[in-house]
């Protein structure tokens, strides 16, 4: 019999609880399971010992399961830490392989993105190296949808769900004057633009905007904007632009409008793209303009996650137990899309040195020739992924959550 | 019998056409009442003769009504156009007058704020000055919550419970890492503190952020501001402030971060409140800092509209109705709260005179003697408005509303 550990890692999302949810419906009442521990604040909680009891979560809340999977960010809190290779620091592996024999641990999983799968890749060929039996198993999260070998990941279809309701509620918003008005919406995804791709989701009968997409996977170049940006405004006088945080230039440089503070210090600093193309259209065409970044809502509102995506994340999660349960380490289970409509799809197993540091982007062909706008094949590919609503439980005309446990002691500033 | 224009004006808000709704509901099938007609793009659509025939969409369409209580932003479009006095500009009023009795109209409904009180305050003089039948009822809606002679106006409660359910989210999300952190959230409310002080309604039993509420009703001082930061960062590492975008130094100087972009034209811009107060975190107490913009989606995120607020915004649409059918010109309907708990409340009637061109802003007993949070009693007022879910409709995994009717051609930039 072994006791495991879960860890969470990386940025919030509204689905990364439910795989949590998963893997520990995966796994209790095993007869090889003990104890399942939750780490917290991920790896650091594990050099650090400092474990959460899950199975007597469990035990004693009846309904913490249930409520756990529809709340957002980490339950267990996270961490941002690169683990060094074996040769660079051997005292941190030391650390962590005593601990976990310490405390008779066969089994960890890491939920997170590219970073943790490049965690579980390292510890689980650190444990080859030491004879060690514990196994390593990741299970993916990440809004960015970025990970390779798989249809898409948890977290991506509830993020993509709030930025196309958002995106038809700012467009019934911004509708309402009789005046040109442009719209610059900021949507996150530094490397990959599949967030910001989604935005396309909330066109429909009425409903034409957003009319331009800017995605990382394209340079993007300030004089064709300009122009297509008139071109629009030709054709609807209310233009909405859906634009990723991670645009660069041909040289590769980030959109931004580099800006110089008034103050004593003048300071320089970088704002957004929104704000620098918001500024850009406001000098060159002249229109009212205004700029609006989801900023952090559009991966913690858990109140609008997307059922099907919650779904897909607890049966991640109950296959990473499965793959665990059968012998597997240094693996991670993934989507495999069957079909679109309907939609179906498999659940299957990656070797994670396949998949760790390795990134996805949007493929060219589901962008349009012109680069600001994505094709017909995205659309079939995202529309599944935002389809069906969580029965949310309110109090006092709040979403209810599992109440946030990894709170923190001040500190001396 | 008479045919009757309905129209809206000012900022979107989620409850506006739940107002609508109401007035329709309050007018239709009345022997005395023929055509009811919504001008398009407020009172300019009067001018322009721009109608829609509600009558006939109510008639047509089986679920217009239903589906338009929960459409946010204006169904019928909004325009911003202050009245001239009628000693300034008499064409105008010819032609408002002409138009109506051309149409035989004998009630105009104007659903709006401040500005819209204004306008049917003066049209109802001046009707009274031509001995001119035709009735002027004002009908109030503004997120913003600062109209006079009413407990609170439609619309407020919706943003209200989109703003404090957010915070929640946002507290989630900000807590799971283990290090110190700021996050400043900019509010709106030019004026009035209404809509910040509901990030308070966030707190619960596990939650204490927003620590600090500013308010415009306080005069705001940067270096107090970091001492009170300071002091929360040394009993929680996690740090949310909530802050309205009309918060003023002692001098009445907006508080914005003055920047010069680095480009040929060295343009000097303001930055929101939000960016200012992250850059004065981050040089003079230098822990990881982040700013939020709620932006416009706090006013128009229909699918976490108040149910209360959507209910009290019908009623008051009914009781509009019912005033100008009584005969009242230049009066609208307004809350009256008989008790905080149960929550119950009359809706009585307020001559406009008294109610336009003044704001009302949140009492200083409702204000902490630190100008940096709300009182127990501003909680108590503002619970009971943001309670209660609709049944949103969902397709395709994004909420259902009525088309936007208003589309506007192109223009030539």
């Amino acid at each position: 019999m072994i006791n495991v550990i879960i860890a969470q890692s990386g940025g919030p999302t509204a689905a990364i609880n439910a795989t949590l949810t998963g893997v520990i419906r995966g796994l209790y009442g095993k007869k090889q399971v003990g104890t399942i521990y939750g780490a917290l604040h991920g790896i650091t909680g594990v050099l650090e010992e400092r474990f959460l009891d899950l199975s007597s979560s469990c035990r004693e809340n009846p309904v913490f399961l249930s409520k756990l999977t529809r709340t957002p960010a980490m339950y267990l809190g996270s961490c941002r830490m690169k683990m060094p290779e074996p040769e660079e620091n051997k005292e941190i592996y030391n650390q962590i392989f005593s601990t976990l024999q310490k405390n008779q641990v066969g089994a960890f999983f890491y939920i997170g993105g590219n970073d943790s799968m490049d965690t579980i890749t390292k510890l689980s060929n650190e444990a080859k190296r030491r004879n060690s039996m514990i196994r390593f198993v990741g299970v993916p999260k990440t809004i960015d949808n970025d990970l390779v070998l798989t249809d898409h990941t948890p977290g991506y279809g509830s993020a993509a769900k709030y930025i196309a309701s958002s995106m038809l509620e700012i467009a019934h918003d911004t509708y309402i004057y009789d005046l040109p008005c442009v719209t610059i919406v900021e949507i996150m995804g530094r490397d990959a633009g599949w967030l910001t791709a989604s935005a396309a989701l909330a066109r429909n009968k009425y409903n034409s905007t957003p009319q331009l997409i800017y995605l990382p996977e394209i340079p993007f170049h300030r004089g064709v904007f300009l122009k297509d940006v008139k071109k629009q405004l030709n054709i609807s006088k209310n233009v909405i632009v859906a634009v990723s945080e991670g645009i660069r230039d041909e040289q590769g440089v980030y959109i931004s409008a580099k800006t110089k503070t008034e103050d004593k210090f003048g300071h320089v600093q970088l704002s957004g793209v929104g704000k620098a193309l918001e500024e850009l259209v406001r000098r060159e065409i002249g229109v009212k303009v205004r700029s609006v970044e989801l900023s952090i809502l559009q991966r913690c509102a858990g109140h609008i996650a997307s059922l099907q995506d919650l779904m897909e994340s607890d049966e991640e999660g109950k296959k990473a137990a499965e793959l665990m349960l059968e012998g597997y380490t240094g693996v991670m289970p993934a989507l495999e899309r069957v079909s679109d409509e309907p939609y179906c799809y498999n659940i299957v197993m990656r070797d994670l040195i396949e998949v760790a540091n390795r990134i996805r982007t949007v493929p060219r062909e589901w962008i349009n020739a012109d680069g600001n706008d994505v094709t017909e094949d995205f659309l079939s590919y995202a529309r599944p992924l935002i389809r069906g609503e969580i029965d949310m439980e309110w109090q006092n005309g709040l979403p209810v959550y599992l109440p946030i446990i990894h709170l923190k002691h001040g500190v001396d500033v």
